[in-house]
């Protein structure tokens, strides 16, 4: 991978113009070509460098969204997605002009079927507005990837985060979608059954596709009771090994853990210098766990004890809402806490994903390979699926250690895929992965570009991401 | 629906005659054409009428199973996958005859890998070998669609069933898989990573295909461990109403119930009869609860309070083994208790799945409808996830029978489809529900034929299934 290869994507001038043209028209003040605003719908949260879109567009219904994919389709004109512009691997980016389509509008909770566990909701919605709107009927959306994201993108991108290991991720929680297609046709890919075998799974096709398949206008997510008790707590282990064998052991033996996220050395040392703690600096596990007071307790009780037999410990746990929260905001603050290991730098944080019987090992070659490389990169995992996140800092005005960040993500990759894992567990292909896909699914990606050929067949909706040019 | 409803698909002699001799020379003894097992092939669990394929052939290996694509590829001549047979909606016919491919001699475990929680086989392991093969490793494969099914057909039909509530479906309980494609390249759609977000889910679109977009010939499943304890036990309620109500109200309050399933008055009196038993005949709730020791008990404890506050009661709980494996027995046999009912009849079995709110209510008109109908057709439903099954009996030599079986299927299709329900929760469409699937998905529709027509371009894979012809 290197930036060079970014994947080029034709400009259309005079399809962007005259589209620029007609939407100035229809949308009035709702589209917005200037430079400042057009810079921030491509900003990207690493260092991939920004791509603007011709326009910004803000629609309020599906129907507008319709219209907007009709006019670029009619001149060829490309269209990307955007919710919160937190996208890690240069979603939003526009390597070839077009329009941005801003969902943060249509952010309205349609319907909550308190009965059924689940809601409708508007694409602009975000994961902890709908939270706030949730509180009054006892449920919660658990699907958290640490950023307040629009659930648009989250779809969009197949996200997930701490808690999957308990919950699942965005694949397991999109009961249904509705999407505008290339061609302008809105489909609602299924109806609100908790199951279904009427089909192709279009639900889980256009999770994940990126905004390359179709706009996302409307979803059905599941929802769930707010556990009766929750409890949590940090256990220091000796090793990365040791941490990662008393995760296995916990998984294996059912133990229903909400969250269980692993934070390397470096990153303790980190968090405890940024947020004044005095966590050992070893790697840690955070827990937390959900249930009845009598099942978290046990279920803490069961950590414990398998926590002491791989050396780990000791493990306070606490129900205590307060002291939750603390150890959590820590957890969070790993971004922050990492930039502070480099003032002034550039992070680019990257992941991987691998079966939990190869995650120590990939930990501690990365690790290595970390130290072997001359860079500052803590690690954090979302361990209990064996997902982890590397955040390389960097100087963007030093080519060099450009250069040797991309040949260590490289290296990252192509480890983790050798392992019989993912390239990406969660940040999605994006710009930044493109090159990597055919290394871990071969011809697998041949099948897809047939699909995207067949529902996209002029490329318009946010090319240049997640498939590679043909060979 | 009618039986001439039932889709065309042009037959191809010329090209169906030489591929026969090809696969002759090449498979031996491997590849058959005899009459009676061509019937065994075509046979169909309801009463849609065979459709014989022209040979069958037992390969080997994914291998072998790519040969005999292309060479069915290259002659335009169909291939229709084979597992156990025991589809439901008319999977295995082969409407414009060609080669199906019986997928039983592939049945080997090829990994388990105990720490990732994972294993490795070939399509035509049935999950109680599966789970045979697995018992001394602590393991279990949940999903448990009543029969004995193949794991390659589980996976192409999305099939679930009694556990579906806790473990989820096919859908969420295949990690990766390996297909032959139209054009005889074999991919494996991820890798064993418990997440990804790399590209589209090719996993989750075979998933359901029903054989119509590949042919599966590998699978890596997500296993759980054995719980360390199991409880069960039947309640009785006065009504569905008070059933469903109880149904709600455990599911809300997250008690993880392991099974929860609804057998209705008329079903419950047919299990009497037929096993020499003495349950009530009112509605009663089949429950299985696996946790630890003291997790069972509260999850029963809990669920007893549930039930007594609906009217329903007394509920007697067990964790001896015999006794919930006499009531699973009791269960079990809805399927033989049912045809009973009325000696020497055809059963038609057929499911819907609606969101829980409207459960009792699609229940209920359901009942008056079977009744305004005069048919005899008692309801069991998985009914955690709202989905229920109708098994019609009828005299298949009286046209008036067939045709208000006809009418009575169609409405009910219909009524859960106007209940934001789906006309099939994990029976498949097969043939059976091809004229439901644009009620439900409209447009959708069109987009997974253009999917079809991408990955399939001269519709050889299963013809005559899932989608129905251009209007």
């Amino acid at each position: 991978m290197a930036l060079a290869d970014l994947q080029p994507v034709a400009r259309n001038d005079a399809g962007s113009a005259a589209v620029v043209g007609i939407l100035k028209q229809r949308f009035g003040e709702r589209f917005q070509t200037g430079q400042a605003i057009r810079g921030q719908h491509a900003h990207s949260t690493t260092y991939i460098p920004s791509q603007l879109p011709d326009g910004v567009v803000f629609p309020h219904s599906t129907e507008e969204v319709q219209e907007i994919v009709r006019v670029c389709g009619e001149h060829g004109v490309p269209v990307i997605p955007f919710g919160t512009g937190t996208s890690l691997e240069g979603h939003v980016n526009a390597p070839g002009g077009g329009i941005c389509i801003d969902m943060m509008q249509m952010n309205k909770v349609l319907a909550v079927h308190a009965e059924d566990l689940d809601c409708t909701i508007e694409p602009g919605v975000t994961r902890e507005e709908l939270n706030t709107y949730l509180r009054d009927t006892g449920l919660f959306f658990p699907i958290d990837p640490g950023a307040n994201a629009s659930l648009g993108g989250m779809a969009s991108t197949r996200a997930s985060g701490t808690n999957a290991v308990r919950y699942g991720t965005m694949r397991e929680n999109v009961l249904s979608l509705t999407a505008v297609m290339a061609d302008g046709r809105a489909i609602t890919t299924a109806k609100r059954a908790r199951k279904s075998s009427a089909g192709y799974d279009l639900t889980r096709l256009l999770v994940g596709s990126e905004g390359t398949l179709g706009v996302i206008t409307g979803l059905t997510l599941k929802l769930y009771g707010i556990p009766q008790a929750i409890s949590g707590g940090v256990c220091p282990f000796p090793s990365v090994d040791a941490a990662c064998n008393a995760v296995i052991t916990t998984i294996q033996m059912g133990v229903p853990v909400a969250r269980i996220e692993l934070v390397n050395a470096l990153c303790m040392r980190a968090l405890n210098g940024y947020a004044k703690l005095d966590y050992p600096e070893t790697p840690c596990l955070f827990l937390e766990f959900h249930g009845t007071d009598a099942g978290v307790r046990e279920q803490a009780e069961t950590f414990g004890e398998i926590a002491a037999e791989f050396g780990g410990g000791s493990f306070q746990w606490t129900n205590v809402a307060e002291e939750r929260a603390k150890l959590w905001k820590a957890r969070h603050d790993a971004y922050w806490a990492g930039l502070s290991l480099k003032p002034g730098a550039t992070s680019l944080s990257t992941d991987v994903c691998v079966p939990i019987s190869r995650l120590a090992e990939c930990i501690n070659e990365t690790e290595e390979d970390i130290a072997r490389s001359g860079l500052i990169a803590p690690i954090v995992g979302h361990v209990g699926d064996g997902n982890f996140h590397v955040m390389v800092l960097m100087d963007r005005d030093d080519p060099k250690q450009i250069e040797a960040t991309e040949a260590f993500v490289a290296r990252l990759n192509m480890r983790a895929i050798a392992m019989d894992g993912t390239c990406t567990g969660e940040h999605g292909v994006g710009q930044g992965k493109i090159a990597f896909l055919p290394h871990e699914l071969g011809a697998g990606v041949d099948f897809m570009r047939s699909i995207k050929q067949a529902l996209d067949p002029d490329n318009i909706m946010n090319p240049g991401k997640v498939l590679p040019l043909r060979a």
